[in-house]
This record gives C-alpha cells, sequence and structure tokens, in this order.
C-alpha cells in the first residue's frame, strides 16, 4: 500500500518530539515500518553523560546492496510562540505549503522516504533506516551508538543517505557530500600575580596571551580543498576577569573553535595550535593548551558511483544536477562516514529552526519521486 | 607645654578612624592644637560621586617662612583580627615597639609633628596643618579639596613635608622626593558577532583586541630618569564574557594601567595610547579608548635648599643622608605637589596595612626630633 508522504508528514509534525522527548514520532514510525514489512527493532542508548535516548532501526530485504536512511525524529523548541502564525505542533497548510515544527528538519525527509520505500518491491534490496531522537542537542545516546550498533550486530551498508535539508532554494539544487569539522580549544596562561606598581615582583601572563592570540589567528590554515573552503579558526573568548586597576592578574584564558576541512584531524591539528603556541615565548608563564569537549570529525564521501547516480536522477527530475555542497554546520552525517559513504539529501533548508518552519508540497512530492528513483536505480546497479 | 609624641598617638590609635569615620580623631588634634596655639578650621567637603569627608586645617604664627605639614587620619581596616596579637584599636607597647592600626601609616607623623611644633616658640614662623581623613580611599574630598580651599584663601606654602612612612629599615634612610603617576585606560573592540560556521559574516574584533593588547605592551615607554624608574604598562584585564564555541563575539575589551614618570602627563599619555593603537589595522572594527578615572598625576619636587636642608638634619640625627626616593604607590603629595615643593618623610614602612602595625618608639622619637630640627633650620633660613 503506497504512503502518502504529506499525510505521514503531518502525523509526524503532531508529534511535539523536542529533544530528548520522542512524543510518539517513534512509536508512528514504527507502526508505520512495520506495516510496510520493515522488521523494526528499538533501541535506547543512555549514559555518557548525557540523557537517555530512544532510537529505532528497521531493515528489509535479505539479499542484494544495502541502503542505508538515517534521520532523526527530535525537532528543536518552538522558542517563542508568539513568533508563529500557529501552533508549530499542529501541522497547517497553506497556499501550497505545509507549516509545523520540523517540517524542513527533517520529519519531510522521514516522511518521503519511507513513502517511497512503500512504492518498491518488497525485495528490492536491503533497505535499513536508523532514526535517531536526539540529534538536535547531544548527539551522544543517537546515531553515534546507533550505527555503531548497526555495523556490530551485521548490518553494514554500501551507501546511506541523510534526510537532512540539504537544498537551498529548490529541492535537489544542492546535495551535501562533506562537511567540515569542529575542534574547539581553551588556552590557560599562567604568570604571577602583583601590584602594578611593582611589576619586577609579577609577571604579567596576558601579553604572553595576546601573543598567542595573534599567533593562532594570523596564520590560514589551509587555502581550501576541491570541495572545502579553507578551515578557519576563530577565537571565541578570552577572560580574565580582573576588577581592578591596580592588581596585574595571575591568569588568562583564550578559548577557540576551529572549523577544517578533510586536509585536518582532531589529532594534526592539535600538533598544529601546539606548534603555533610553542613558537611564542612563554616568558616563564606556564601555558595549558586543553582540547574542549569532543570533536567532531570532517569528512568526504568519496565521489563513488552512487553519488553520480543519485546526481543524475535529481537532474533529471529538476532538470539540474545538483551541486556538491560540503558547507553548513556539523550533522549526524560525520559519524556514519565513519563506516562508508555517505550523503545528505533532504528538502530546502532556510526556515529551519525558525518560527514557521515550513516546506513547499511540491518539495515534499519531488523528493519522494527523487528517493523512489534513486533507490530503483541503486539496487539495480551491481556492488561498487 | 610640650606634647608627647607618644601619648598623643596612642590617644590617635584609639580612636578607629577607619576611612571615612573620623571617630574622634579629629577631633582630638583640634583639641591639641587649639592648646599648642593652632587656629584651628574643620571643612567637610562633599559630593563629585564620592561620600562627605572630614578634614581640618591648623595654622599659627603670622610672619616668617611658611610650612605645610600634611597628613591624614583615615586608617585602612584592620582585616581579619584573628591576624592582630592584640585589638587594633587599642595601643599595645612591647620591647620597644607600639602597635595599632595607623601606627606606621600615618597616625606617628601626626603625633611627631604636632610634639615637635610644641617644643618651637610661638613665632617661629607660619606652621600649618592640612589633615584630612580620606586618603586611604577615594582621596576626593580630602587633600586635594583641602590644598585648594588654603591656597584660594591665602594659605600657601614654602614648602611641605606629608608625614607617609617614607622610610624602609630605619627613620630617615629615605624620604620621598616625587611619586609615579597612575593612568587606567580601557579599550572597547567591536566587530561583527556572527557563526563561527560562517565566519565571512561576521568581523571577529578578538584578533584587533589581541594585536592592540600586543601593541601597548611591547615598547617601553621610557628607560627612566635621574630620579625616577621607567614608566611600565601593564595590561590588567581583557574580558569578552562570551560562553559558547559556536559564537564569533561581537566585542571585547581590554584594560590597562600606567605607572609613569616625570617625562610624561596623562595627556601625553593619551596621546601615546592613542598613538600606538591607531598603528594597529582595525580591520573595519570600532575602536573605542577610554581613560579610565581620573589619572593622577606624576610629580618631583625641584631638589632645592629646604630639602639639602631636612637631608643634613636628618644625616646629623642618623649619620647618614636619607635616600631621595620616588618609589612605591601613590599619596596625596600628588595633590600639593601642584602648588609647591613637597617631601615626604616619616616613619619605617613595611607593617603598614598589614596585621600588628607597629613602629619603633625610638623611630618615633626620632622623627619628633628630626621635625624640630628641621623647623629650626628652615624658619632660621630665608625664602628661597
Amino acid at each position: 500500500m503506497a504512503i502518502d508522504p504529506q499525510a505521514l508528514l503531518e502525523r509526524l509534525i503532531a508529534c511535539p518530539s523536542v529533544t530528548p522527548q520522542e512524543a510518539g514520532a517513534l512509536d508512528l514510525l514504527e507502526r508505520e515500518l512495520s506495516a510496510s514489512g520493515f522488521a523494526v527493532t528499538r533501541l535506547r542508548f543512555e549514559g555518557d553523560n548525557s540523557y537517555p535516548v530512544d532510537n529505532l532501526f528497521a531493515t528489509r530485504g535479505k539479499t542484494g546492496r544495502r541502503l542505508l536512511f538515517a534521520g532523526h525524529t527530535d525537532v528543536v523548541p518552538p522558542g517563542d510562540r508568539a513568533h508563529w502564525t500557529s501552533d508549530p505542533f499542529i501541522p497547517r497548510v497553506a497556499e501550497g505549503r505545509l507549516y509545523g515544527r520540523g517540517a524542513a528538519d527533517m520529519k519531510s525527509g522521514i516522511a518521503a522516504f519511507i513513502a517511497a520505500c512503500s512504492a518498491l518491491p518488497q525485495d528490492a534490496g536491503i533497505i535499513q533506516l536508523a532514526i535517531t531522537n536526539d540529534e538536535e542537542a547531544d548527539a551522544i545516546n543517537g546515531t553515534d551508538k546507533l550505527v555503531g550498533w548497526m555495523v556490530e550486530n551485521g548490518h553494514g551498508f554500501d551507501f546511506a543517505i541523510v534526510g537532512e535539508p540539504s537544498s537551498t532554494e529548490i529541492v535537489g539544487d544542492s546535495i551535501k557530500i562533506g562537511r567540515r569539522g569542529s575542534f574547539s580549544g581553551k588556552l590557560t596562561v599562567t604568570g604571577t600575580q602583583g601590584h602594578v606598581a611593582y611589576p619586577h615582583k609579577a609577571n604579567n601572563p596576558l601579553p604572553v596571551l595576546a601573543a598567542m592570540a595573534t599567533a593562532l589567528s594570523s596564520e590560514r590554515l589551509d587555502a581550501g580543498t576541491e570541495h572545502f573552503p579553507a578551515s578557519n579558526l576563530e577565537i571565541t573568548t578570552i577572560d580574565v576577569g580582573n576588577p581592578v586597576s591596580n592588581v596585574i592578574p595571575m591568569s588568562g584564558t583564550l578559548r577557540f573553535n576551529i572549523r577544517y576541512n578533510d586536509l585536518w584531524t582532531p589529532e594534526t591539528l592539535g600538533d598544529w595550535v601546539r606548534e603555533r603556541i610553542g613558537a611564542v615565548a612563554a616568558n616563564q608563564t606556564q601555558v595549558l593548551f586543553e582540547v574542549s569537549g569532543v570533536p567532531s570529525r570532517a569528512f568526504l564521501s568519496p565521489l563513488g558511483a552512487d553519488i553520480e547516480t543519485l546526481s543524475a536522477v535529481i537532474a533529471a527530475r529538476t532538470g539540474k544536477a545538483p551541486d556538491y555542497s560540503t558547507g553548513g554546520g556539523t550533522s549526524d552525517a560525520r559519524f556514519i562516514a565513519q563506516y562508508g559513504p555517505v550523503v545528505e539529501c533532504g528538502l530546502v533548508g532556510p526556515s529551519m529552526h525558525k518560527a514557521d518552519e515550513h516546506i513547499a508540497l511540491e518539495d515534499l512530492h519531488s523528493l519522494t519521486a527523487i528517493y523512489t528513483d534513486f533507490m530503483r536505480a541503486f539496487f539495480a546497479g551491481g556492488a561498487k
């Protein structure tokens, strides 16, 4: 029985699944997927200093190539509801658009994919879905553990699509073939506190901190790669907190963030930072460099035949091949990329996270058709 | 009738005159000075965003040279009384020392000077005292206004002594002939806030701020003068306060303090700062430089015959001429220096502001003798 993507999307939007509450969204998918012939496994991951998260794994087909579709049912909070024309969790159609929190990011991607699956024969190939309810917040007990569990349990994949809103103006104008990584660090320089009238008895750490800020921000990491812009470091804050004008402070801190391309790993970036700050005369201060949190790795999917196939079916539907983008922030695709090629292909993004988030209904049907066309071609092809 | 400096000092210490409470200290001086033939005027100054302050002006003698003695009755708080051997406001004598808050800084100077005056004939010359009860805190409604009032009302002076503890190990080993000035400033650099993933849409002010920190702290202001060490700038704090790692901040601030010698004025220092920061490429940020508070001016008293006289009487008493010092923090002498030559000559300083503040009783009597000897020589001499 064919599933209508709009009807499914409206039912998903009606679940107020703000991270980490699944609010019935995963239950709904479990019912729909089971009815479409999928074997569904619910997986609850917890620990690692984050809240417990509901996840869903579904698989259909026993032979043939293996496609993974990944996504998330959780949404960001609606914010001030006064900015919404109507209730963000009651889907509303007006002038060919469907409004609601999660319409673009990314319940539409899930609805389109499940609708596409319903149009394919049960034995088309191996179709797998990895749906988390925590992409928008910590992302610790979500896709990372879900895909790890899959691979450990024999559910590998040949190609993966993440249904994130990858398009910029019309559906299919852009797919994301990689993402930059993100690396945050903290630098603490400690000298000797003292009175400004007796500087020889103190050792001000701030000239050293300033020189290190200059060392970190004045040299380009690289000039960019074929598919990525140049890596970039931004100093995000410098703080001392000395309230009095007659005291030389003991220490100061600097924090920075690097968005980086496929030329770098967190390890090589750490070396680069240590080299830059090591080149600054420490003037007998103590310099402590710490990585903040867990860096997210950059990835670039190999531009193989499956991406060419996806590009071709999009061009056939829209008249124009998609741009291969690596722009924007981070996404769960970084976790999937560790196990195989992955692209992000979904609806138009600019309204996501905003009030009156919406999609064009025509785009939803186009995306469903693109997914359907792609799966037909993907499963018809041999292993690459 | 001769006044005993120790008895007067003990009575002054017993007044808990923590700024701005005179706590009976000025009332006591008024009675003692009146009994010694002084005409006493009490002056209460207020306003200018500070608390009201009690001050005392006293004058004796109608003809001859004019000597001004300046000082303060206020003391810093005792701090944690657990660190004191006994009550800081109950004078205690032990092993030839007198303990109590204000013993060194500077009730002893006042007691010694008044005792010295009591040993001189009434017509020795014109002796004036300017005593404030706010030197340790704001110093806005104290000596600055008191000396201004004096000069406006015809009470000028040929030479001034401030009774601050100028000595380092034994009384008279050092007198201060000048003080460095203090200049505080604030620099605010404002760019354009944005997301670290889209740096081309933002303009990070922190590289500019860091470069300005380097520009301000890397060049010496001067190499010092005959009587002063080199002027020195210290960056006292840099603050941004951006709590998140994915945001490029809008602005950052830097504060600095300059302790400077007689080569500079607040005006020339402002020009120097503007020139240094103006040499840094602003990269389309907005740069705001503000002077913080009212800078205190540096001063150096001309090394005239009166200072030579003071040096000679000290050498006659102690066997060694005093060092001419310009070290240490700021003092009320900076206000007096605008109207005439001034030196600081008082007891041994290192215990001031600390627990168990004390002086040697022998030093108190030596200082009284030095003041007496000096006044005799000063009034015997002609106008210089």
